[in-house]
């Protein structure tokens, strides 16, 4: 993707051959900082601190941190060190502890001398592999802004609702949510994305934002209280959001705030698209809302808030009365009956257990 | 209402008998600082400032500006002056022209020399009219919270969602929506409330949470995204809005966000409750959506955000990369038909015209 008019990945390799270069995503959208791991506790600590985030992005960081540690020490039982060290810095990402396992079954293939070389080249082939994952489901969900434009005559934009940051700074490259808005805007295809702020953590209004206007794509950032409004008065097109973890019957768990957008867009008969990974459909989940532990994450979340000021420093600020209580529900299940589609990287299918069984056959039943 | 255990309105005379005193709103819940107001002119500024809000709030503020001014010019001119610039300040306000066309008429009975004791005898009666219907609403809206109570098994607290600030900070004492909240506290029903920090201008995580937490109310403040969640895991009893303007049918339009409440009301069998004083109902509007105009405000309330530092400064930040648009619509509307009753200070009806009807026969056909 591009920034600034360079192409970039969310994880690269350096020039040096073996260091690994992050984009600091606690930094923006106020400041562009490449950090350079150069050990696995860096990389783990990447990874806790959120420096990385989103799980195809954390599982490709996760790739190159073995790698790095497996440099200093290729043992058998630095492997397994290493493996647990990254595996326990965000222990309810799907795809760490995927990508981690692919790692150390091939890894494990050889002796001690040839591992770090064998490590670099599956880590790229993760990266490499999700990349190409994010490339096939913007091509599949092209077809669908698509088919909005011709909807609307060609004659004005088509209308994107996004909630949280499901856009290439949370996969290696492309992303979910967003690939298919980039494929589209590249295409010539004229579209405006509302942007969620996404409260409490702000990914919309922080990197949602920041990654669109990179990348030239119009787009208007709105509370999250506004897009029911929106939808009511015909100013949506589409909806069109991630996935942290998806049944196999399709219901989704997804950042915080998606349900009620879901529950406007089916009031409004606005489609409902969820864009994913095979990898996020957890095959031995089928009620969402009864099996999916939803996280409870810090109350100083809510109460609390990290901006710019105006002098350019980063600042955190309070919006409640001291000491107030708060709740943090970070994510919330939408029941596969309010998603209109689901968008992956082998196709588009209905949000239920014959959809996804179509496309993932070697997987059902 | 208290205020660290002493008891206040949000309005009130001086012990000299003819200043005005008010809580600047625009300093909470920082700050606690009660303004003195002296001319018409400072009254006006602190409608315009947003140091009071609230409709019920800002016509019994104007009222009193209306009684400033005639105590330095009682003539014909100086009154119509006066009633100009105060209606000026927030020209969207139902109660505002309501409450100067009061003054007037009444004032403007006497002879100028009699004037600024009639206007603060007239002044008094709105703001203490105004105590009334809070009251009253309250009094009905006690009613549900008890039954919610009942079908608990008087097990356990009634969980409150609410949006927003519609308590007595918006009023001159009791509120609307809070009304039956803090009658039901005062009569030992165990009530908790979940506040939407109703984004973009947080009026939930600084007033809602402040005049919860200083009456003793227990509260959780919440993202404005949470709310879908708690009612699908069952955690809240009933939604308890206000509204800014109701359709004769039954329609409301109220702080932005409002209606995705509803409709997680309505998707998870949660009552949906507004409460109103009846001088909010538009009689000459019947279908909200299509007649009532969304005011659209400005860009910088969704982009900026103003909060208290950890060295006690009020600050100003950023939250979004520096030049991002933004939208900013105000309300939204909520269909009668997912507002399961009305709370008026006359009771509480359907939300339908022949719901109001039954309570406002005057008023209606």
């Amino acid at each position: 993707m591009r920034v600034a008019g360079e192409e970039y990945r969310g994880v690269w390799l350096g020039e040096d051959g073996w260091s690994v270069n992050i984009i600091d995503q606690t930094r923006l959208p106020w400041d562009w900082h490449v950090a350079r791991l150069t050990t696995r506790a860096e990389a783990a600590e990447a990874i806790t601190a959120m420096r990385v985030r989103g799980a195809p992005l954390i599982g490709a960081t996760a790739a190159y941190g073995l790698c790095l540690g497996l440099r200093e020490d290729a043992s058998d039982s630095a492997l397994a060190r290493g493996y647990d060290e990254l595996l326990a810095t965000r222990p309810t990402a799907v795809n760490l502890r995927w990508a981690l396992d692919a790692m150390v079954a091939d890894v494990g293939e050889h002796a001690p001398p040839e591992r770090p070389a064998a490590a670099y080249r599956k880590a790229q082939e993760i990266a490499d592999a999700e990349v190409e994952t994010g490339r096939r489901i913007g091509e599949h969900g092209l077809a669908l802004i698509e088919a909005a434009y011709e909807a609307a005559g060609r004659q004005r934009p088509v209308n994107v609702l996004t909630h949280c940051n499901a856009g290439w700074l949370a996969c290696v490259d492309w992303g979910t949510a967003l690939a298919p808005v980039y494929r589209a805007h590249d295409a010539g295809i004229p579209v405006h994305v509302w942007v969620d702020e996404t409260r409490p953590r702000n990914q919309g209004a922080s990197l949602t934002a920041w990654e669109l206007g990179q990348h030239g794509v119009p787009h208007t950032l709105v509370a999250d209280n506004a897009g029911g409004h929106l939808m009511q008065q015909g100013r949506v097109d589409l909806c069109l959001v991630g996935t942290d973890r998806t049944t196999r019957t399709g219901d989704v768990a997804n950042k915080i705030g998606t349900y009620l957008k879901a529950l406007a867009a089916r009031a409004n008969e606005v489609p409902f698209y969820v864009a994913l990974p095979g990898s996020t459909i957890d095959w031995d989940v089928a009620d969402g809302l009864a099996e999916i532990p939803i996280e409870e994450r810090g109350a100083e979340e809510v109460t609390h808030l990290r901006g710019q000021t105006s002098a350019g420093e980063v600042a955190t600020v309070r919006l409640c009365p001291e000491g107030t209580a708060a709740a943090n529900p970070a994510f919330d299940v939408t029941p596969a009956e309010l998603v209109s589609k689901l968008v992956t990287e082998r196709g588009v299918c209905e949000a239920s257990a014959g959809g996804l069984a179509s496309l993932y056959p070697e997987r059902s039943g």
